[in-house]
């Protein structure tokens, strides 16, 4: 198998995520097999090109590679464990959200059924597949992810994070907490303008490019954590990034503080600790020890 | 005074902004008078340009504009409030970080005294002013900005936002609680990361443009918000959004979930009066109901 041959390939979950994968694949020329439990949605895949499986065994058994797209693990083990035997074998690419500890529990599973397992977590909406922007890690087989590269980069840019099946996961997580924080920050912020009678709009032209802008700190902040001296010089101080002013006009606002509370909460613990004049990367150890 | 003309200008404080301030005025080609507390960080000044004051009253009678740029709103009070007579028919611009309340209180306290008041709000370091990307928010009187743009301008992009003189800092705050937000929520991803072997460095190096690239749904949250309608079709819905999977992998990890525990219990109030068919943005109604 090169990397410009095309792939027999099992799409299992045709819903908002597994269609835009699976019609990626078709568009990009893999002889794709798809099933999805309700069969209304499957249908309309059959004029694209695709096979359109009638159960989810036939599915499986059409193809050396099975990417699963359901909507939790639960429903993922719903559907396979009964097919262990069809799936001996094959590569099985899981790109369902679950836990780090559920992707785990799924290679092992696979190890003694004899299924190589890759888990991947999608960084894009279905819209954006196959686009630029849309973006897919992995982890688990390498062997897995090395042989089904020509699949995956249809999708997205593909990137193969390392043999712990949970890595993968992780690494999704931990991007969707800083994302949905973001989010909770900027709605708290347009919350605090809205009684001057400035639109969610108007904040978010000048928000949104500021917060982009904002992000190359995390570069430094990140330096400052791995090179271990929250002290070093040049940073602006835990004591000088003191939220009280943003807590206080946010009350006089008459919103719930909960928002700027928590990172207050983080700075407080610090300074309280005697550590108030290192830097503000240092409230990462008030996440580490609660 | 046109737009060329080199204007008269006082700065009170050299701290590390009004040092920073007061450079690019001089380098502006005004003449600058500057004043600071503690004589030895005005020293440096003379050599460079400006004229050096001994006292904050012979530094605000030098000059037909006035700023300040000092620790809070307590010592520009401290400062400014025996100067009342000397500042009479004169422009202050406060660049000094204070709350909303406070910028009214100084500029009603600038109308008793004859005071022309403009608050502004430094949205940058020290070492960006003058440099692209540093701009300054302003509120309070339409004229002094007007008069003052030609030395604002100096200092980086300079947006007038409205006469009440609490907006510039209320907006400034509120861009602060997106951005230490955003910062919280990333030092919470390298935290979750960091067990698993990955550097903070490496994870910044995914997350800051991840990050900087989800600003764009901002403005989408935002004509949800201005729209009125939550339930708009198109959008992720809550019950979608619940965050179970990231509490609990942060948990695994032996993490405090007081970060992503704050989206959550925003996302589960909606949730939980009936509204999690609707859309992310909906969050917003849990800051302002608190
Ligand atoms: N949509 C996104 O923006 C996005 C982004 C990143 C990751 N993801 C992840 O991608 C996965 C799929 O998301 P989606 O947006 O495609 O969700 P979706 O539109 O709700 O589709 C869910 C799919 O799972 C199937 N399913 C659910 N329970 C099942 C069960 N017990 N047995 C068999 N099939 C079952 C559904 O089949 P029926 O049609 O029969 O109900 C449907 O095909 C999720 O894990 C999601 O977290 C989605
Ligand atoms: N640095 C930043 O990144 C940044 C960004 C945006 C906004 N700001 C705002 O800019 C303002 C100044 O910040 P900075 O970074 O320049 O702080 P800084 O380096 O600590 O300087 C503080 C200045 O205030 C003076 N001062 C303090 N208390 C005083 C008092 N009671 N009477 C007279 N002078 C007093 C100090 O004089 P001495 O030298 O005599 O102590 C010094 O000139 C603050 O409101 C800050 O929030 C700063």
């Amino acid at each position: 198998m090169t990397t410009n041959e095309p792939i027999r390939v099992t799409v299992l979950g045709l819903g908002a995520m597994g269609g835009a994968l699976a019609t990626a694949l078709i568009d990009g020329g893999h002889r794709t097999t798809v099933w999805n439990r309700s069969p209304a949605r499957a249908e309309p895949f059959a004029g694209r090109g695709a096979a359109v499986a009638a159960t989810a065994a036939e599915a499986v058994r059409a193809s050396p590679v099975v990417i699963a797209c359901l909507l939790d693990h639960a429903s993922v083990r719903d559907v396979l464990d009964p097919l262990a035997a069809d799936l001996r074998g094959r590569i099985l690419v899981n790109v369902t959200t679950t836990s780090p500890a559920q992707a785990r529990e799924l290679a092992a599973w696979g190890a003694t059924v004899g299924v190589d397992c890759l888990d991947g977590g999608v960084l894009a909406v279905p819209g954006m597949i196959g686009r630029p922007g849309a973006s897919v890690l992995y982890s688990g087989s390498a062997a897995a992810f090395q042989r089904c590269r020509p699949l995956l980069h249809r999708w997205g840019t593909s990137t193969y994070l390392g043999a712990d099946p949970g890595l993968a996961s992780l690494y999704d997580l931990a991007l969707l907490a800083g994302m949905y924080t973001m989010f909770a920050g900027f709605l708290h912020g347009a919350a605090m303008v809205a009684p001057a009678g400035v639109t969610a709009g108007e904040f978010a032209t000048r928000a949104a490019p500021w917060l982009a802008a904002m992000t190359d700190g995390l570069r430094h902040f990140a330096d400052v954590v791995d090179g271990g001296d929250y002290a070093v010089a040049g940073q602006q101080s835990l004591e000088f990034s003191d939220l009280s002013a943003l807590v206080d006009a946010s009350a006089e606002q008459g919103l719930s503080t909960e928002v700027v509370d928590m990172v207050q909460r983080l700075i407080r613990r610090q300074i309280d600790g005697g550590h108030g004049g290192e830097g503000f990367a240092r409230i990462i150890e008030s996440i580490r020890t609660g």
